[in-house]
């Protein structure tokens, strides 16, 4: 049975990320799951869906840069932790280690395992939230993460969010080979 | 030790959907991972970045409504088998059973155990990429994978996909409370 509950966003699992960025000069970081993927083309377009009342959008404007690192489970704590306060009334910029890649003014979080740097080009006003769309232009990761040159998740361990239920996930099993499960049903 | 890795999108995993058109008065259907979150807010707005190739496309931009389903893992290969064939060519309607809802020309697949309905609001253009921004107009979900009234993903048991190594991935469990995990770092 199926039942209809209202107009709810159910997209979940999404990818938790931390979102790194200057703002007046100070390190600033918040976590970030109403991500999005635009293409698969160069130059590769990412979005951050952020609250206008977020202190660190006023970093990314000022900039026009950030960072978008992925996790790994154990650094779930930090990573709740830089989403419950604000970098208005709280210093936040020890709470990771950064490093600064070609943009200069983008910090890269080095304790976790994959990041990219962008470059803003684009704010897209849904009212409420900023829309920063982020063109990649540089991508850190750690050789522990690596399998034959890609990036493995089954060793990053990334962490997922759920709006339903408000809860992290890790992932479990790849089960499958994209482009090529449903070749089966394929008529010859 | 970090490495550098040109500029690869490496935000991974995302949420494998399958998206459901009509497209010339037949039911059409494309798998899209490639998705976003704009904001949490209403009217709730989601992206689909898609390839301007794509038969789905003109569907989209004909009726302006579009679903987006979450399949659960015993669907992988029917989801995978409608990425690998276009609806040019192979009339794909059948691939899923489909119902409509209250927009009355975005099929929204029965098979599916969360599905939303969209009303097409605009068309970010990337050159390559068609950004479709849906707004949430009807969501629907299986009795079966409720708990106390809300999704859950356990029950669901979604796929999550990866570009780095091409592969579908499970979710795993449950580790954490969002907005609650980090209070032991908030200093009193």
């Amino acid at each position: 049975m199926k039942q209809k509950i209202g107009r709810q966003n159910v997209l979940y699992p999404m990818p938790v990320t931390i979102v790194a960025a200057l703002v007046q000069g100070r390190v600033n970081f918040i976590n970030i799951a109403h991500v999005g993927i635009l293409n698969a083309a160069a130059p590769h377009l990412i979005t951050l869906g952020m609250h206008t009342m977020h202190h660190t959008n006023a970093g990314i404007r000022e900039n026009k840069t950030f960072s978008v690192n992925i996790l790994s489970e154990g650094k779930m704590v930090e990573m709740d932790y830089v989403g419950l306060v604000s970098g208005r009334e709280t210093d936040k910029s020890r709470v990771f280690e950064t490093f600064f890649g070609e943009l200069k003014t983008a910090p890269i979080i080095k304790d976790c395992p994959v990041s990219m740097e962008c470059r803003l080009i684009d704010i897209y006003d849904t009212g409420t939230h900023d829309i920063f769309i982020g063109e990649i232009v540089g991508t850190y990761v750690d050789d522990a993460v690596l399998t034959s040159g890609r990036v493995d998740l089954a060793k990053v361990k990334p962490l997922l969010f759920d709006m339903g239920t408000r809860r992290y996930w890790t992932l479990g099993a790849a089960i499958g080979e994209c482009w090529s499960a449903g070749k089966a049903l394929i008529s010859t």
